[in-house]
């Protein structure tokens, strides 16, 4: 027998599974949400998951409602601010049983445990599409923008770029059982896991000029800065993970437009003065995050070009723009 | 030609017709959002409006996009803390055109000019339906909770109910075209105004001694105050407005059941010493937003009894309840 699960027992749900927070805090239920008084701006960032488009066949609820928060964590990473607290606001197909309820509420609890922060509650409707808008909130003195990249700069990311197209294809192709590269590129898809540690030291220590996290693929993030800065952008190293220029090969799809234009790595793309690479190299390897310099900034018009076989070409300014009938994500 | 909005052009749009925040909070557009550091804690509230359930025919976008703001605003005024920014996360239907997008960037407009909250941005998505999740910030350092009733509180309302149950029949019936009392109903449902400057004065006062907003009902809102604070409200005083009851009869339908279960009227229902009603009805007075004394707080188990013809009734526990097969709403 199909439970039929209601407002009040989905709150119900959330509950037990996750629990109240601690006490200063609001509770799960109260009127609004608060927060205790913290130092400097308050930050906020929200986020839709929509099932139809934001989660690929082969994705657990768990792992979705996971993924939306660790999507928002992610842009806290990127801008030095550690999250405090999160809403879900829920939008709930009327096929969803009692348990996948309680699956929403394990992934939530897991992105709690994993990223430290509270979980207040939010509110819960009914939809035709799975929607699951995740709000975060913190505390900030500062937060590193987009437009303090510098001529001379280097340009990092704190991970491999490409996995999160070679794992949607794969998932397509082979379903969740997957091995070698194909299951870590899955994982990543399934599993993201924003720096957020890493992304708090830099920016405690000051250590990047400016800073993105990638969800729009790296192109685009790139892009970003360049303009934010107004400099150039040139990449010299491909930040292409072991094993994807091969699956690429096997598979007929190209290994740049797998690492460029992918989408949703949610690692951080930053500059930084060249003289800070070497301690940022160490702190990104004391936490087992290490980083690759992928370029540097130069002076000229905002662009990113791409130097490859000794050859400078731009690269194209495209990403993973929504409602756009455009969009290339899911399709490399 | 049907123009097709993408993510760039919604927000284009958006900042075209809103236009960006003042300088000292972050801008539309950027990674994170950011408002000032103020006093207190971070009240935060998320609230779902979804197309097919709470858009009734007969609504504008632009009346949408306000009141779905214009409830979250409802949510600060029953707890007396202004709201300083608002974010909107938006789940955008295929079928949505460039002049409906304005029409919702105009309604955010609306709700921003009349409630005086910075419009930060947001996020947002394809969806099947339309989809406004709106999230307003505020400080406080002080909340009024729910569980502060006392015996011998008076249990008062900042407007009358009945109107929205009355309005949604009407405007089902007559469509938007309406005159006398069913014309004041519809504009109810389409335009609700939450008391925001009457919360805040009663609220900085400290005159409430509990509160709640009334979008679930008046029936549930006394019963959530009832339960929280441990008491028994007894109501004796129907809030209906004039003409409701000539309109029930008229349409065959329940006079108790628009005042008690119709929702969303987005007033405050609230409890308050007996010798603070005085000075609680002239500033509300003063205001042009006269308050109602409805009943009294008495000694008991949690329950909300209504007092008709010299008859004590309890009343039954319902309300709306989202995803629920017992929901009332819109069924009066």
């Amino acid at each position: 027998m199909r439970e039929n699960p209601d407002e009040l027992s989905i709150i119900k749900e959330f509950i037990e599974v996750i629990g109240q927070p601690k006490q200063i805090y609001s509770k799960i239920g109260d009127d609004v949400a608060h927060i205790p008084s913290g130092k400097g701006r308050v930050v906020v960032k929200c986020d839709m998951l929509v099932g139809e488009t934001d989660v690929p066949q082969g994705m657990t609820y768990r792992e979705a409602a996971r993924k939306a928060l660790a999507s928002v964590v992610s842009d806290f990473a990127a801008k030095g601010v550690k999250p405090n607290a999160a809403l879900v606001s829920l939008g709930i197909p009327p096929t969803l049983t009692i348990a996948d309820i309680r699956e929403l509420a394990l992934g939530v609890r897991d992105a709690r445990e994993e990223f430290k922060f509270e979980f207040l509650g939010g509110d819960t409707n009914q939809a035709k599409d799975l929607i699951i808008d995740c709000i975060l909130l913190g505390y900030a003195k500062h937060i590193i923008g987009r437009a303090g990249a510098k001529v001379g700069d280097i340009v990092a990311v704190t991970g491999d770029f490409g996995y999160t197209g070679a794992g949607l294809y794969a998932l397509s192709k082979y379903g969740r059982v997957a091995e070698g590269f194909a299951e870590k590129a899955i994982s990543t898809v399934l599993k993201p896991k924003p720096p957020l540690e890493l992304g708090l030291m830099l920016a405690e220590r000051r250590l990047m000029s400016s800073s993105i996290d990638s969800s729009d693929g790296l192109a685009l993030s790139l892009y970003t800065l360049s303009e934010a800065s107004n400099v150039k952008i040139v990449v010299f190293d491909l930040p292409a993970p072991e094993g994807l220029r091969e699956f690429a090969e096997e598979n007929g799809l190209s290994l740049e437009e797998l690492v460029f234009y992918s989408g949703e790595e949610y690692e951080i793309v930053f500059t930084a003065h060249e003289d800070k690479l070497d301690k940022i190299k160490r702190l990104a390897e004391s936490l087992g995050k290490p980083i690759k310099a992928i370029g540097r900034v130069e002076q000229g018009k905002p662009v990113v070009e791409y130097v490859t076989l000794g050859k400078k070409k731009i690269l194209e300014r495209r990403g993973w723009i929504h409602l756009s009938a455009k969009r290339n994500k899911n399709k490399v």
